[in-house]
Formats: C-alpha cells, structure tokens, sequence
C-alpha cells in the first residue's frame, strides 16, 4: 500500500490541514511521532498507532529501524500507512531518509504539509516574520550542533537573514547565545522564545539577545523556538510609513513583558 | 468583534487548518485575498465575503484601504470577522500593518498560522527543504524588487543558507537568475520550479540555475515559487550514508525531467 506523509503541525491537534485530517481518517496504520498531539487519534480511531518516536540526539540511531518499519508496514498493511511528523514533514524531518526507503522499495508516497514551528511560534506571539521594508528574509536553522559537523551556511548562523529562527532551542539557550554573539549579532537584538506554540499552554518571552538564557528556566522541557532579528521585535518598533491612527499602539502590541497566548474573548 | 486572521495556506481548499476552518465556520465576516480558493466559501455559507485582493506590486496602495475596512467591519460586525490571507499570514502576509491598525482601534486579535508556500513547493516535488548533513539551514524571501530598495540582507541573496525559497518568483524568473549568478551561485546550482504547489494541476520543474528563464513559459501566470540548493536537489544526489537496500534509488526520484503532482493510486 502507498504511504501518506502527514505533516501533524506545531503540537495542537487543531493545527493539521483538512487534508492531513482526512489521510487520516483512511489510515489503516500511523507511524507517528513523540510530539505529535494524543488527540490526533481521535480523527483516525481504528487504525493500528505505533509510536516511532525520537528526539533530539536519539535521531541518528534510530532512523535506520523507522525507515524498515515504514516499509514494512507499506508491504503488509490492509491500507493507508500514515507516516505522522511533527511541524512540516519537509523542515527538519528527516523526510528524505524515509521518502528513499520507501523508493527503493517500490512504493508510492504521498506529502502532505503542514505548519511548521516557526510560523505558529510567529502566529502565537503576533509578531510576523516578515516586516515591510525591514524584514524582507527569514531563515529557517537548527540550534543543535552536539553531533554533526556545521555546514558552512550553520556556521555563518544566517546573519544574512533579517529574521532568523532557530528549531530544537530549548536546551541550547546559553551555547545559541554565545555563538551569535560570536557571529557579531548586537546584544540588543530583539529575540523571542516561544514553547508549545499553538496550544494552549503556550508562552511566549521576548528577550535582548544578550539576555536570552533567561528564558530557559520558563521553558524548560518544552518544545522551544527562538526567533531573532526583525521578525522578533514588538510591532511598535518596526519602522515604516503607519497611518496617522497608528501613533499610539496599544500596550499589548508594545509590552516588552512575558506574555502568554491571546486567546479570542 | 475581535479578528481572526486565518492563513489559507497555498491554495488548495484542505491545505487550510482545522483551526482556520473553524473560524471560518463562525465568522460573520470573511475579507479575503483574490488568491484564496473560492471552495473555501464553502467552509462559511452564510458570512458575508468580502473581496480586498492584492497582488503584486499594487500592495503599497491599498492596504491602508484594507486595514481601514478590518477595522471598520470589526467595529460593526455581528459576529467574528475573518480576514483570510493566502499562504501563512506571518510570512510576506503584510500582517503586521493590519494587527497595528487593530491594536490602534482596541479591538482584539488571533491569529491561525498556515502553510506557507515553500513548504507546500517541497512537499508537492517530494524534495524536501533539509537534508542531513547537507542541508541544514533554509531561507525564505522575495523575488520581487521593483518598489523598494533591498535591505542588505535581500541583497545578499541569502547565499548563508544552504536552501533558498523565493516567494512571488514567477514573472522574475530571468532577473532572479542574473541576481544570483552575480551574487556567485554557481550556474549548475539545482533550481526547483512550483506553481499551483497542493493544488490537482500543480506543476514541478527542475533547472539548473544557468537555464531557470525557462520556467517561464510553463508556469507562467501561476502562483510559482523557486527553491534552490540543496533543497531542490533530488534524492539521490544528497550525499549521506543511506542504508545498502537504497544504492539504487528507483527512477521516480532519480528523474530530473518535468513531473507533474504525485497523487496516491
């Protein structure tokens, strides 16, 4: 049988595409993740759930056995295998390991997106990635770096980009810190921590970049993104042409102050 | 009543999120982008839609008409107002002028991220925008130059990142082959072409980048996005060290020939 890659979202169960919802619902078996939401199974109750989760340095070792497990529930099951990721399948998902296993096997994949954790981190602070005039370019990296030689773009740490977010953060605050300081970043640059964006337990702290290992402790053991740079500074002090009812945001937009999701009244 | 900005996602009806299709299914009022799928009326029947499209370079003179009527039918409404923006609203949405003009009123906001374009690119061509070892970090801008003056950063071209995603690529094609021959990619550097990413006539074709200017035909007149680099390569030209059953990757993903979208059997 073919094999749907679905991309689960940022963690909330609601943040899956309809498309992804319906893969689904004509699963006979999901290969998922940890982090993939609990509630997910509710949209897919009779399929077999096998948990394939793996976590920060744990990948490298494992890889290998998800790939012969997703083959050989491809080859065996009496329908649709859903290979269930985390944020978007084609970020940081180690999809092309999976996606060449299944060619070599002969067998028929299909992706589905979803939302990456830098655009729900964006969404849930209300503070978009991209700024007309300023924010024009938004680079996506890792801040793990424990057991892989940097390329040299992951060396450079993207200070190409206006905006830059950076992935699996939470446990690497100080060593991230140090080495965009090292990268010649200003250590007023504005920098945004965000864990368990889109659920409802999410948080959100802004942060000078020279500051930044102050969020560890908030967001300890929670899944962690950084954003840097333009895309992580309160709207207020984004400079461009605003209408003349724009003078004087409101409190909320220019709070330097933790803040925590903003739910609809 | 308070506003939901709901990112639609590339195109496709089911590429929005459960959550976005919620709000939807409560709004009194949708405003909404000329390159949303009309289907998704379908998700809102008895709202009133509300056209505020934009394209292209005439963004600068009507937003500040659109960030009027948001406010004005927040203001007004009688029930939730969505305003429905193509892509992720936190990436080239222009959402930051619109939640200025709202905050400035008092009225609440949220906002539903979605999939942004490049990530429906990857997953329609199956190449995804990371590989390990090799492609570690990626980099999204505009290929759009004409209005303003680029940042330093959009100069630059993001040749710090090992993948670059360019938004709004379609009529840029031979000026954003010139940019990047001169800002010293090299002219074999892999281009991957996609226009109508997640939609059933989706189009993917692969250039290198010496010979880019001929996408334009085919894609011409279609939401179209190019990535380059490593994440636009193809499978089998990523160097890591896969397992032994995939030294022969099957041709599918060998084929450096136009392809068109992969549906499941």
């Amino acid at each position: 049988m073919p094999v749907c890659f679905v991309s689960a979202g940022p963690g909330a169960a609601d943040l899956i595409t309809l498309r992804g919802l319906q893969r689904l619902g004509e699963a006979a078996v999901v290969l998922h993740d940890a982090l993939t939401d609990p509630l997910l199974r509710a949209f897919a109750p009779k399929a077999e759930w096998i948990d394939v989760g793996k976590r920060g340095f744990a990948h490298a070792v494992r890889q290998s056995e998800i790939n012969a497990l997703l083959v050989r529930h491809a080859q065996s099951a009496p329908g649709l295998v859903v290979r269930l990721k985390g944020g978007d399948a084609s970020v940081f998902g180690r999809l092309e390991e999976e996606l060449q296993a299944l060619c070599a096997a002969g067998i028929a994949a299909e992706v589905v997106p979803g939302v990456t954790a830098a655009l729900a981190a964006a969404a849930q602070a209300q503070r978009p990635l991209t700024r007309r005039g300023a924010g024009r370019s938004v680079a996506l990296s890792t801040a793990m770096t424990a057991t892989d030689t940097p390329s040299p773009a992951a060396q450079a740490l993207g200070r190409s980009a206006d905006t830059e977010v950076f992935y699996m953060a939470g446990q690497q605050l100080p060593a991230l810190r140090q080495r965009l300081l090292a990268a010649g970043w200003s250590a007023d640059t504005p920098a945004l921590v965000v864990s368990r964006a889109g659920c409802a337990d999410a948080l959100c702290s802004p942060h000078p970049l020279s500051r930044l290992q102050d969020a560890a402790l908030l967001h300890r053991g929670r899944p962690t993104v950084v954003t840097l740079g333009v895309g992580a500074s309160p709207l207020s002090d984004v400079s461009f042409a605003p209408p003349a009812t724009l003078e004087n945001p409101s409190p909320l937009l220019e709070s330097g102050a933790l803040f925590g999701p903003h739910p609809l009244p």
